[in-house]
């Protein structure tokens, strides 16, 4: 380890999220793991958790101590629950360590909000206001200045990352958004149950928490700050028999006449010096399994002139640009490294 | 072979909606396949191309000749390409002998709208006007008199099923629908292609042909029927990583003040004596693994008060009641037997 | 139902082996299942469980309570955890209630070889006796008599079928054998658990329990009968990434010599009547897809010139002639009724 | 690119073990792709071919010219269809760029046997003296002064790797191995054809060229160097519902006595500094998840009291450390860089 390395904790990192940060933070020119913790597994090696890792790492895991932390590392990924989340971040944050919260705990600004979708009372409604929401294509210079990063869901990171440009230049009615997302069954977390059990989620298709999923106060906090005007919209989750890979396929009206040109260009124009995103030629559209395990986000754009609504199609790999890959992409920024340090790895394909 | 025995032809019988006519009439009470037909495979068992029908028939793959099928069947099922259905289908019904076509050749009552969408003019349009659409649930008393059924393609049985009871019921306002469709593999058929070799398609997702599939005009042609008044709507296809099923999700502006009770209600009401739809209890929305292998279609519904949007999702077996097991619920409707008979298996689970 | 239909009690219904046998008595000629049990789910529609069989049936789930099932039913299913089946089988038997038990508690004759393996004492080691191992394909008339059968397990039923021939015909070394077997995850039951949550068992193979099965003794017990002599063999169980099917593939050095046409021969004598048993044609090999669904084993064999051993790959759904389909078509045998009676279906394919 | 950089050609680069070649060479350290060919693609971009690839490189595919490759590269990857690769391998050597040939054509050092066994007289038999059998486990020394090297089929490195230690040791009868195998569809190539359709392999297994497969003669060359006397063995493949990974379940008579323990420590000892067998602690078995997309090689080893067989469980990742992993890894042998450069990444799970 060189003197200026970064030394990162990875708190809670029994979960996939907890194994693809180690994944891809192996590969990181400029930080190094030094902590990891899980309150199941502590006193075992993480090889015990993640075999995939043996021969790679002699890390042990640690029960979550934030003065212990503090003293090893100087960056924390929280991998953690939300709920508790937020007494790890707020110890971790007073003692000094810098904060990437992979869960939802620090995303909503307003704590009524999240108490509405949670149920449950914020307890440190105070950091809310220091939290920065970490989708760099959005808050890239407020993300740098940072203390505490609130990564943005997994949905979340493709329902905005597709509406982002019509939505700023107004080329949408955005009263008639739907957002319809489609995940790999590894964005249900490592604990078995009978929903995800093989049998029963093989060869299975199914919507889920139809009008009620928590990410979508999120995906509307975000368009509502780019249209400077409050955005509700339909947002459906569905379980696909894949294990990586989140698809969502949006729907809006144009409220200005544009052909599918015109909207290819927009795009092009809003992310034209985006490392991470991808624009699809016209006319061509996206699969999961051409970002599975990269932190890459394909988009591809259609204006239906017998309808009058812009179609647009986003996929991102649910663990990397939705989770961990995002996370590594803020504490980039945070900690000054290239945006793209780590990060810029060609996906598995097939 | 009783002598009120029902002879059946299976017209194109080495593709995955041929073999599963095979499958279900091997059950039938009352129906017997006494000729399939396959131009590659003639000379051949028919368990040379279905091996998982060994030892349940002996029938060898004939050519297709319209005489010879007269002498033999009472009815035929097209299991053709479209274009190609459409002389079989003049040439048995000019020999008397009752048609159910699969291919989506007879399905569109205007031949301009054919020539549009499949770029094909069609070959008979005058059959047109005699050929009625086989969606038991809309038009069972035509069919009962019918000898040519336009048998519906797989996502509209999907998307029609879905949306009858709102349009039909002016709940809805049909400028503002969404229909985003998922299909099993099956769906594209038996021949090899890049995108359904195992490794492309296996853990990828992806929409295709947006804004452009051919099932468009189709959903439109029924719903406008219902409507009275011209309904256009998007429609977007998606390939799920799983061989069987076809799950909608549909979306729609209710036109009148609705909750989740009532617009439940008005589907119970429309669907209370049919054999093959289940309407899913209040809050319960379809999984395709719970139709694989049966007819019915299932149905969940959702009315989203913070959006005034209904939400409607609808599972079948495209390969089933989206294609053979409606065949033969068509041909039991024509032919005078219980519309149930030889349909009313459960699926197979897990 | 009429006056001399079947009375049937599925106890311990919950499970996959449990809805099988629902959804094939469904259809079963004879029988109507009238008694549905199951601890954890007392008091709810069987279709809470098991949403596929909606439309089908009312029943309401009961306790186990072995009094009542003899007064309602003919016949019980045991489709209980081994251990558990034990006293239910007791308890039922002495009512004179029929029983097939689905669990291993009655597949090995000798008591001592039970508690070897299954670490168990058993607790009706006298019932053993009139046990009778219930593989129609080699004690078919000892099962007409039996009033308890023990059902094969999916392996033994894969491994036997293949080796049954050759060893009662004398043509291998039984020394040699080596039975390495493939599965698809039903068979580790409908409990969730890490090794079978979706995102760990897709896209992953292993081998597990190497040399510690517990279908290892039951495939030498039957093996040993039909050899008239022990034979001890290598078996190894594998997880493949599927929902249903066994290939097993088996390798034995000839102790005669012979080529593949003789082998074939051999198999298809030794078969010639069996209803279930599909010899495929000379120089194929069965795929689990051809089965699935089904009641079939099917059955490759090759000599091997070169190494001068017998190859011989059987294929089976293991829910259906790896259990409950071999347990319908035992009481098939036991109540009288044609041992095809309600089992000669289709595979479903694709 | 530094002026030491080693420049690559990858010929024939539209399979799936060309795009592996990239993915990985993308992330070498001192390494570089220069050059692309494909007849079919001549003239697009590589990224049409392998969309995962966008926005990594902008290569042009070429077609095939060994004078204009040896311009421009220093060493040529063949990942080309075996016979094919012979004239390539000739034009190439004899230019002075080195080849690493990830084909058929060179793994045989007998031209009969080649003869035998892919049923084509060889071209160019007297390269096959010179060229390496590019298994570094067993022939690193050889590998370093190779300047063709025939990298090893999928099959035999996990066979070898499992067999090697045993063999060596004379701790087996080599009478009496058995390899069953079982491979993800990747390792059937990229060209679409029934038995890989979707719908087809889904929920499928099956084994395939039961005692005929052309990896045998392979396995059994490396293996008789190793024992010094003719080894024959039977090998059987499967396909199994899975893009990624080979199982290779090995069984063998122990000719000594030993137990697990004693047969752990020996492969310990074998593999001690191998960088890429990583041997599992004792009673573990790999599982291909673990090694999905890295150019690990798995072990886990059982020795069977009851049968006095030993059983060897190997998993590999066919793409990589079966074929482009594998190629990378003699090339940094044989251009004098670390062994490990560019390949001690993780693999991606889940």
């Amino acid at each position: 380890m060189k003197n200026n390395t970064l030394k990162i904790a990875i708190v809670g990192s029994s979960g996939y999220t907890g194994g693809e940060l180690y994944r891809i933070l192996l590969h990181h020119p400029g930080a190094v793991v030094t902590v990891v913790t899980s309150e199941k597994s502590a006193g075992k090696p993480i090889t015990d958790i993640f075999p995939h890792l043996l021969g790679l790492t002699d890390l042990v895991c640690e029960p979550l101590d934030p003065a212990s932390i503090a003293k090893k590392a100087d960056l924390a990924f929280l991998a953690l629950p939300h709920v508790t989340a937020q007494e790890a971040a707020f110890q971790l944050h007073k003692q000094g360590v810098k904060v990437v919260d992979l869960s939802a705990d620090h995303r909503l600004a307003d704590p009524a909000l999240y108490e509405t979708w949670y149920e449950h009372c914020h307890q440190h409604p105070e950091l809310l206001k220091s939290a920065v929401y970490g989708l760099p294509e959005l808050h890239r210079e407020r993300i740098r200045k940072a203390s505490l990063i609130a990564n943005p869901g997994c949905y979340p990171t493709s329902a905005i990352l597709g509406l982002a440009p019509v939505v700023a230049k107004k080329m949408i009615d955005v009263g008639t958004i739907v957002v319809d997302s489609k995940s790999g069954v590894s964005g249900a977390g490592r604990s078995p149950a009978l929903a995800y059990h093989y049998p029963e989620a093989n060869e299975g298709f199914m919507a889920y928490k139809v009008g009620t999923h928590r990410h979508t106060p999120e995906i509307e906090q975000e368009l509502s700050l780019l249209a400077d005007a409050s955005v509700t919209l339909s947002f459906t989750p569905h379980l696909v028999p894949m294990t990586r890979g989140i698809l969502s396929t949006i729907y809006a009206k144009l409220s200005v006449p544009a052909d599918t040109g015109t909207l290819h260009n927009l795009f092009q124009e809003f992310y034209r010096n985006e490392p991470f995103v991808r624009l699809l030629p016209l006319g061509q559209f996206p699969n999961v399994r051409n970002v599975r395990g990269s932190n890459f986000c394909d988009i591809g754009v259609h204006a239906d002139g017998r309808t009058g609504r812009a179609v647009i199609v986003t996929a991102i790999d649910n663990l990397v640009k939705g989770a961990s890959g995002q996370a590594v992409q803020n504490m980039n920024l945070m900690m000054g490294y290239e945006e793209t340090a780590g990060l810029k790895f060609a996906g598995l394909f097939p």
